[in-house]
């Protein structure tokens, strides 16, 4: 769906949302905020497809704070509008997740808008660390749920 | 402004706020969460001018989780509209705050929405406990600031 | 599952939502407008369940702007906990609806939220007016979806 | 206070914000998207200190969609932190504006998170549009405010 930055296979997790009333605003179309919520809906879903959800991540002692975030606005979605939220994850670095995304129509495929997030893996007080054992197995384990 | 439920002087106070892009929805005014949102304002402003905010309450370890809220819609705001946040605070039992709220445009007096917000007082661990001495003495010391 | 204030037969249905990261708040709990914004999940998804869903009846210009929303915070609910979201919708007078709203734990039904919102019903312009024939007969035909 | 990718001078301002409690997240700091938020209160009162508000230039028929956004998240904030919003805004190309944006505490001056948006310039139906002579006079004659 892109080029990987990283050279190497990653784990891939679609997902789907609709938009909410919330989220619109008075241009029509989503207030621009909400492509970042809707990110994290789809590294969510993602984290949670590769069997280590991020909530449990969490309770393990790795949190994932957010370093970086891009984000291309490519096209209007509306109220309701079903959004698919497409999601790559792979290390990008001893110490840090990347997540690609991709949101687009889930009925035409156009597309609503994309980029990433980049993460440091920390500990619980938030200290940099390498990433956990767990988490590399994980990666590399996974395949895209269907 | 209004009717006191509680038949006692309360502290009052005033602050503006302008309505942001992301505050609106496609009906073209603010949607209706951002209410709530604009009562916290009022409730930090309003704590603040007492002479000790609501971060030094919890530093101190009194928390004011909400347990009841209420809104009346009453008129509409657009973005960039400046806003009056009335609040008028006080004890609603021994180990209750209730802040009454009502907001208008700057300029106009319009109504936009008023309402009000019950909370309890716990300690830091989420216990309800009575209002600590210097809250008494903070809210019944208190006079609105200009 | 509560008592109507209408004593008449309403349409219910139930949906499920996940609680995102953006909804919580450092009390590590949801925050206190999220409620109002699961409310607006739940009455999208009951009148999708109508057959007729609210994009459906902006497009047929009708409008529900809220008039009221009232909301009973009763338990604690943390990022990526599922929820159940119950909604009764019935006519409260002749020119507006009410949704009665009821948030558990999806798991242990264990209490989040509840309370209700009440609506206009106007026309495009914002012109308060009667239901129209179709909404009057899509609620009392309803029966709630599985 | 940041190199300018567009070698000229560019219309910059400052402005204050609390953080609001809704802003934060289970993490205690900031939640990601808000940043986002953030830069559009910069951008709001960037335009405001020009002479022509955001408000004003919607209703002359000039809209600032969005088109790419991006944020380093180089710190925390908290709950009733005072922060600056450090702004300077310029062409980007003839049909684009450009804001830079640089959050800071405002005691301590230390880093909150920076970036940028991209906007097209659109009439009020949308279609992108060359920058209007009275928007080219504005930026081109702007002076920092205080």
């Amino acid at each position: 769906m892109w080029a990987s930055p990283m050279g190497e296979p990653r784990f891939q997790h679609e997902c789907l949302l609709r938009v909410r009333y919330s989220e619109t605003d008075q241009m029509g179309t989503f207030y621009n905020s909400r492509a970042l919520e809707w990110f994290e809906v789809g590294r969510t879903e993602t984290l949670r497809a590769t069997g280590v959800s991020y909530a449990e991540m969490e309770k393990r002692g790795a949190l994932l704070p957010l370093v970086e975030a891009a984000v291309r606005y490519e096209g209007r979605a509306r109220y309701d509008d079903l959004l698919r939220v497409a999601c790559a994850v792979g290390f990008a670095g001893k110490a840090s997740l990347r997540f690609d995304m991709a949101i687009t129509h889930a009925d035409s495929a156009a597309p609503v808008a994309a980029g990433h997030t980049l993460h440091a893996i920390t500990d619980a007080a938030g200290r940099p660390t390498r990433a956990p054992r767990w988490l590399i197995d994980v990666l590399q384990a996974g395949k895209s749920a269907p």
